[in-house]
């Protein structure tokens, strides 16, 4: 019987996820029955989100849960011819058969890398955009911060605030990613967390307060932001990754929420299906025209699945981590 | 010269307020010139809001911000006639001369009495009205959680709720105003947050989750109720009564807020002025009929307005706080 590669999770992590908490499994692999595609991956993408699923949705002795693009090299559903690529969410498989659920065919533009549909025009950049445009309400020439700037949401947040006239204010964690910000993507001020203090670095560069807060980290980063809120202010919530690993800063100034009328929302990417096809219209346009720029870290080969998660929790990642298994 | 009695903060807090922080001070009293009234304060408001201003927007040595109804007894005003109630908003001053702005005169209903205007039917009420309908755009019949249900903003809510066909959770600090609650308002379940321990408590009484929770506390109350939210629940944020003097539990559950696409927003009362004319014809309705009962705690005589605000932190008032000063 023919078989596959798999990223398993084997064990619950405690705090940061160690090496030992995962495995490479050789399963096996099903015959190509009719209506299924067989799906060789080419691209994983190893988002922060995944870290909260370890203590509870991810199935113990599972593959792990993510998305990626894949190729169809066997078919027997005329949806998906074989040669077509294919987005999928069907976790951290080499090679998997589908009935074409949750598989869409991609057909990417010949100019741009296929790798960018794994974040600026995937589900990373609809969740930038969705959670600016949409939950945040951004207005043209607002007052803007976003913590992890560098990060592959957070840059493409960063990025359009810019194209949408804004002031833009990023935190980051290295040197090197706080020159990227000021230097390629042009953001009006940087904070780098590690070393500068926050909240005092954040009023000074804040001098007409915070319009939206476009949060990714929680703890500290929050406590910081919300005294610089201006009324109506209003804070979209992408993602806590301060808080993922246990642990973490009790946020202590949310009293400012009631004075300052601050509305603060959680979303997810998937609220934004209706926005996908504005979505990838204005991305592809600013990404092609260059007004949109991307960095991408990239391990090569399949059972590096593990050491990128992890390092996603190090800052070891420039922009979007991305497992590319063969071209 | 005429003069007049007025409770000034001499030094600002450490903490909860001491009574050493205030003075009854005698300050002299203008003549009434044209177009001006002079008011003699009848009933004073206590309020847990007017405790952070102590620590920045009130002036040190000048009257405690606030407001009340008093009586006009010398009016140089066609608009506020002698012998005319009027709310005001003028502080706690025990007579005072008024351009009349920030006057508004006052008809009460004859068969209910005149503090209930400093309460269920004045702004403690509008906020809990505004704060659940409009704000928390509460719907009928959802799953509801009112902390200090048993204060004056609270109760409100708690039975605005209730009429609304909700099932309602309080929680309150004392055994006494546990019973009222159940008793008297018919709370579908109480929890004694000094007694009992919060949050294994709410999971336990919430079995279909949390659609709204009304927050008049922060701190352990918020990290309570945020595992509890379901999806697309709101948090419509009165008051944070725990952080107030300083101190307080940071809040580490705001993760919560993410995959739940939990909405938290800020109100004040002055953010509902559009809804006052269907407040107050509801409210007096419901009020008229028993449908909404309310506790008053009155403490009688003008000097004891900073007694009455430091037991307001202790927990002492068993609904709203009033200083009666005068029939």
């Amino acid at each position: 019987m023919p078989t596959t590669e798999e990223i398993h999770l084997v064990r619950r992590p405690n705090g940061v996820p160690a090496p030992a908490d995962f495995a490479l499994v050789e399963a096996p692999l099903a015959d190509t029955e009719d209506g299924q595609v067989l799906v060789e991956a080419l691209w994983m993408s190893v988002d922060p989100y995944m870290r909260p699923r370890l203590d509870a949705d991810q199935p113990l002795n599972g593959p792990l849960l993510g998305g990626g693009i894949g190729r169809v090299v066997q078919s027997r559903n005329t949806k998906f011819p074989e040669g077509a690529l294919v987005r999928h969410g069907a976790g951290f498989r080499k090679r998997f058969v589908s009935s074409g659920k949750g598989l869409a065919v991609l057909t990417p533009d010949p100019d741009l890398s296929l790798s960018v549909y794994l974040h600026a025009l995937g589900g990373t950049g609809l969740t930038a955009y969705g959670g600016l445009l949409e939950t945040g309400a951004l207005k043209d020439g607002e007052q803007v911060f976003i913590s992890t700037a560098a990060g592959a949401v957070g840059s493409v947040a960063a990025q359009i605030a810019k194209i949408k006239g804004c002031y833009v204010v990023g935190s980051t964690g290295s040197a090197e990613k706080a020159a990227w910000l000021r230097d390629e993507l042009n953001l009006d001020a940087v904070i780098n967390y590690k070393t500068e203090p926050l909240a005092e670095r954040l009023a000074q560069v804040t001098p007409n307060g915070i319009d939206l807060y476009f949060e990714n980290v929680g703890g500290g980063h929050l406590d910081a932001a919300l005294p610089r809120m201006n009324v109506r202010g209003r804070i979209p919530v992408c993602g806590m990754i301060s808080t993922y690993n246990g642990g973490g800063e009790g946020v202590r100034n949310l009293f400012a929420l009631i004075y300052g009328r601050i509305r603060m929302e959680g979303f997810v990417a998937s609220d934004f299906g209706h926005l996908s096809a504005d979505f990838l219209r204005e991305m592809t346009g600013w990404v092609k025209s260059g007004q949109l720029k991307y960095q991408e870290t990239v391990l090569q080969g399949f059972g590096r699945a593990p050491e990128g998660l992890i390092g996603l929790f190090k800052g070891d990642n420039l922009g979007k981590m991305l497992i590319q298994i063969s071209d």
